[in-house]
């Protein structure tokens, strides 16, 4: 099963793709998509276009994604928002499944606490993804995201083997 | 010149289509897109699918969009910036011109004042596109967004013929 964790932002987005088999998980590839410095709508397009091109190169399984944190900067949570409506949209235009995950969770699930900092997060995904280089912190927590979302959801060929 | 305006909302996103020949206006479309019941992603996609169709059938020449009012509902912003960022995606992705306006801007190009209710925005958007029946309160607002961009933006014809 091949999970593509995406952490939403407008500026720069990051993505992580895994392979799980069963609690066997290895990396594929992870990176970052900038959206550059046109207008909001030129940058919601190469948001969507560079997402797009992920998703065909490497037909991920399911996707997987941080709920956003919703905080007291109104005009963050809307440029937040726009971003994450766009990389929503593109995983339910491929037809898959989409795991959301507050962000506690995913530390929870990664690093054993919800209040784990970067370093922590970088360093747990690095253990679980023996060899990886990443691209970034927000490469780092699209990598976290993707395996917490394998450990939520089991691949068919994992249930068979279990 | 065809515009077509977008009043974005996660639920119920309204749309108006007019054709602007300098200052005289024609109403040809209008009407709203419901997102249905469906988990946030399949609502996002009900939504692009529903504005691609509606940008591929009427053709319009530029879009115009409400700029989105922040306010303390931080989850409400989130929701609706998701749904914005799927509205400003169509038209990036159909290569047309984007025009944001500000609420109170629209009412003040509209109905003359900044602060009027919709009741009034109902009825000078009825005297401007007369015979238009329109599709509730969210399609007015969409038709008052394309309203008040053709004001400010004069179609190459127009231009030339003044």
């Amino acid at each position: 099963m091949k999970v593509l964790g995406i952490d939403p932002g407008l500026r720069r987005l990051g993505w992580g793709l895994i392979d799980a088999q069963g609690s066997r998980l290895r990396h594929i590839a992870n990176g970052v998509c900038e959206s550059g410095e046109g207008s909001l709508a030129d940058r919601l397009l190469s948001l969507h276009r560079q997402l797009t091109a992920l998703f065909r190169e490497h037909a991920p399984d399911q996707a997987a994604i941080e709920q956003t944190f919703v905080n007291k900067d109104a005009v963050g949570t809307l440029k937040l928002g726009q971003a994450r409506g766009v990389a929503l949209l593109v995983p339910a235009q491929f037809g898959l499944p989409i795991g959301e995950y507050a962000p506690n969770k995913v530390k929870k699930t990664v690093v054993g606490v919800g209040h784990a900092d970067k370093r922590q997060v970088d360093h747990m995904v690095k253990m679980q993804l023996p060899g990886v280089e990443i691209a970034g912190p927000d490469a780092a927590d699209a990598l976290a995201i993707a395996i917490c979302h394998a450990h939520y959801t089991k691949a068919p060929q994992a249930t068979v083997r279990a």
